[in-house]
């Protein structure tokens, strides 16, 4: 079969193409998509619906002098075939060769290595910005999700964006969808926009001063591509509300909007996994269980999300349950932490569920918001520790973010239970803002010694008394802890302490100094995160001026590619033959 | 003299006054509060503007039942003293009794500790959802300018807010002005709107769906009491836009609002300033200059202020020398750096300049907009370091913040020669995020050794070669580290080596490991910020498995409220005499 697609490899060649050689490629590339999706998985609900428009992007503009810029740049699937790395998409023995967001060491197309929503409009403004000091012309595109729109970076590109005074042209990719639904007062708006066909008077673009173009179905190739050719070379901003179908073209993800924001192999036919999932106990699950039972014997008890709800567990079932004590604010982290303040003053229970990732967006609503205030509030994070995930999406940061804020008690629980009783704690006291690292995803259960309280100054755990050595394994490496106390003893005879330290943001100076008074040497901290300004600093700071050695491991300050964890592991000396082998350097 | 601001000693008292009462005490208010503010300094121009409003507030409204939140609290000077504090604004000798901020410590009236703008709506969002969820009925109110509102937690609010479903009463105090002029399409908008006395169709804050009321002088106390009147319980989110003047009623503050935003001691009949400053060169101005020979010279050099130019030195009429060049992006600090990042990408030399304080604002912009993609961008971090200040705006936190982050080299020159080397190399070359602590506020000279490139690894610059004590002094505090050599020497007879580390974010360690060559047993590290997650952490916990010791200096981890240099110095163990007695106490 000779398709249109096998000829495309550069987006040169989309410029000779006829219109309905152009639809043809569409139908030919969703069908590739849905055959690579189906097997690997991946963003399916965004990649389908935005087909249409990436062809007309490519074929009306003329990447890379021209700039596409991808919010997030999940939906980026169609952009990466259609530039020159088809065989990603078409050869399985490739699929692995590119990643799923934009990156500039795959492809000149991709200007930013992006994953964090709400920013595609502040770099296209830069973009825009460093073209016209420099005196040159070409056009600056941000391709932009509605849900993304709820996030503050978003609105502050847009501001600026509209007083550009130059060539910008934003496509907001309207699908009515965040990963869940939206949320917010501007969806009203753009709800009005796309049942007045963009003719209500009053439009929030055109308030902020945008011309304003509105393609009613953006899954049609001939609609898309005659808004875009009207924008193309403008000299003054310009957004294009571009409605469009998230899973276009496949029922179940049409169907289905939410669960089929991202999958893992599924079978075409029938929708269905192609491996179901264990059903195991997971932290999330967990949570979602804690929280509601809490929420329905108290009013108080509000759970928060910034547009990831299932992160907390709360499926739409469970949100429907509670349509006042669950809150998703949309993609606003900052907005979330501020709130949780407010309610947290007002004398109500809340706790925000966040991925280590995200919780960057509110470091000054930590500190300022939320710390300086001392409201009880608590946060989860979620994902955290390596991980053999993008780039864009590192947990490995949050240790130095939250756990050098003043007044913020930051938790590192090991186990299920120590995670339940920090939050039952941090749930139910009334001064500290708490912090929880939740140790995983699948809960792990362990009869260790609990607290009444977790407050400030810290109390650490002994879990095994022994000598010479000690080992302070955080939150999840507490196992890793575990295995290599157990190897120094049986290979190489050395009974060493182990310690849970419970907390991150703190250190237990009693029983760091008693460490040194029963005949210790060595302490081995160990943490699943950045080294640099993390948890072991801090206790080889306290023996700065003591004879016992520290060495502090985790992993190294640099930004991680889809790299196994294993390698990663090997590279950081996290395995337990490496730090054995450090250990019996030192002692 | 009889004045009804005698009475005045809590929000009840303004109830049984009449019209004329209520107005005749504004003008009290003015007068009081301009003789105060021409004695101690202060924000003037926020303060002249929202008496009247205050004023109708506390009188419409039943504080502290109903919750009145003032975005940034620079404006809240009639707040306090309607609500039991008059006398720090009547009483010079009880001036001193309360901040500048909104403060829970200092009344059951101020809800929040506030400093950092645009996020009282999030404030007031929380408060509104705790007061919901827990079953009670009051009304919450939030006062926030219109340069607040070019900020995204402002945005995230307000689109939060909208959707509330419950009673939210946001007052917009459109003033017209940011700390300097507004920037963005929002203000054409709000233009448009104070134009049409508020009947526009187009209206952003429709849009987002609030009940939207206009208000044309909120200076005429009996127009703004009336619109609170009828915004008082309402079931519903609420936007009353409400027009001020900045500067109300002093003639000099109304005709330069920007000089007049914050003033310090000034003569009230003619303006002029009690103790003209004396002219000293500052590091702003010695910006300002070698950027404005750089922009000059080269179009592609840009410099972009969040709402604070004068921060970088850009004064009106510099900005005006550079229309295209000078960027304000309002109070965006996460746009700036996400725009920064672009332009550098587009080839462009962007110089973001902010205060310590707001840089916390963008933290995950510099992770993932800038560091991940190696922008070669430069940010200049100014008034960084220990000072007598307010609890809401402290520069001790910005060395965990950015050093932490892969890619960034974060860079601390000691004297003006090394900042302009650092910033000279920063803007010309091609690779690397570059970010420049700003060593204080007057320039100091030094012949020091510069480096022709400021990359990683770092090279520390040794100063004074010595022997059994290295000072490691960074920044600011080089001149603390050479008090301490020299009083080492002559008191105590031990030659001490002083090193200056020039970077934050890594660590020499072929200098380190010769230190211990060379005779050296303790090492000391002086860093003008908190010790945790800091530069000196990085030193401990490189020598963690060496015989040497390690005392790291610093500020400690909390919040501190407008305490004197000289007693956190004092706190801290920063006085030469302190940090030679914890020296001698360990060699």
């Amino acid at each position: 079969m000779c398709r249109i697609l096998d000829k495309i490899n550069s987006p040169k060649d989309l410029k000779d193409l006829s219109g309905n050689e152009l639809v043809q490629l569409c139908g030919e590339i969703r069908e590739q998509l849905l055959l690579r999706l189906s097997t690997t998985g991946g963003h399916v609900g965004s990649n389908l619906a935005v087909i249409e428009a990436t062809v007309a992007l490519h074929y009306v503009f003329d990447s890379p002098t021209d700039k596409i810029i991808f919010d997030v740049s999940h939906q980026c699937y169609t952009h990466k075939m259609l530039t020159g790395r088809k065989d990603a998409y078409t050869d399985p023995e490739k699929f692995g060769s590119v990643s799923g967001f934009t990156n500039p060491a795959e492809s000149e197309h991709d200007i930013f290595s992006v994953g964090h929503t709400s920013s595609a409009i502040s770099l296209a403004c830069g973009l825009a910005k460093g073209r016209d000091v420099k005196g040159e012309t070409s056009n600056v595109i941000a391709v932009v999700g509605d849900g993304a729109l709820s996030g503050g970076e978003a609105f502050e590109g847009l501001n600026n964006a509209a007083a550009l005074g130059s060539n910008i042209i934003l496509i907001v990719n309207d699908n009515d969808m965040s990963i869940a639904e939206n949320h917010g007062g501007l969806y009203q708006n753009l709800k009005l926009l796309r049942e007045t066909k963009g003719k209500a008077a009053c439009n929030f673009f055109q308030a902020l001063g945008f011309e304003y173009f509105f393609v009613s179905d953006g899954n049609d190739f001939y609609e898309i591509a005659d808004v875009l050719k009207k924008a193309k070379d403008t000299d003054h901003p310009i957004v294009i509300h571009m409605c469009t179908v998230k899973g276009k073209g496949y029922q179940f993800a049409e169907e289905d909007k939410e669960h089929w924001h991202y999958m893992n192999p599924f079978h075409r036919d029938t929708g269905k996994l192609r491996q179901e999932a264990v059903p195991a106990e997971t932290y999330e699950g967990l949570t979602a269980e804690f929280l509601a039972n809490k929420m329905r014997k108290d009013p108080a008890v509000t759970a928060i999300t910034a547009g990831t709800p299932k992160v907390l567990g709360f499926e739409q079932e469970l949100r429907n349950q509670f349509p006042k004590q669950f809150v998703d604010v949309g993609i606003a982290e900052g907005h979330a932490v501020a709130m949780i303040s407010g309610i947290a003053k007002a004398g109500g229970k809340p706790v925000f569920g966040v991925s280590s990732s995200f919780l960057q967006r509110a470091y000054d609503q930590l500190s300022s918001d939320l710390a300086l205030n001392c409201s009880p509030a608590v946060i989860l994070v979620f994902f955290a520790g390596i991980a053999q995930g993008s780039q864009t999406h590192m947990g490995v940061f949050d240790i130095a973010l939250a756990a050098n804020i003043p007044n913020i008690i930051y938790l590192a629980p090991t186990c299920k239970e120590e995670y339940l009783s920090m939050l039952e704690w941090g749930l139910d006291q009334t001064e500290h803002p708490v912090v929880i690292r939740v140790p995983g995803i699948e809960t792990v259960s362990r009869n260790g010694a609990l607290l009444s309280e977790y407050c400030h100054p810290a109390k650490y755990e002994i879990i095994e008394h022994g000598t010479t050595v000690a080992i302070l394994a955080l939150g999840k490496f507490l196992g890793l802890g575990e295995q290599v106390r157990k190897k120094l003893e049986t290979d190489h005879g050395i009974h060493a302490t182990l310690i849970n330290p419970r907390y991150v943001s703190a250190v237990d100076e009693i029983m760091l100094k008693a460490l040194t008074k029963y005949g210790h040497r060595l302490v081995v901290t160990l943490e699943d995160g950045v080294i640099d300004g993390g948890f072991g600093e801090k206790i080889a700071a306290f023996y700065g001026n003591s004879p016992m050695k520290v060495l502090n491991f985790g992993a190294k300050k640099e930004f991680v590619n889809h790299v196994t964890l294993e390698e990663q592991y090997f590279r950081y000396r996290l395995t337990p033959e490496q730090i054995i082998s450090d250990i019996l350097n030192e002692i």
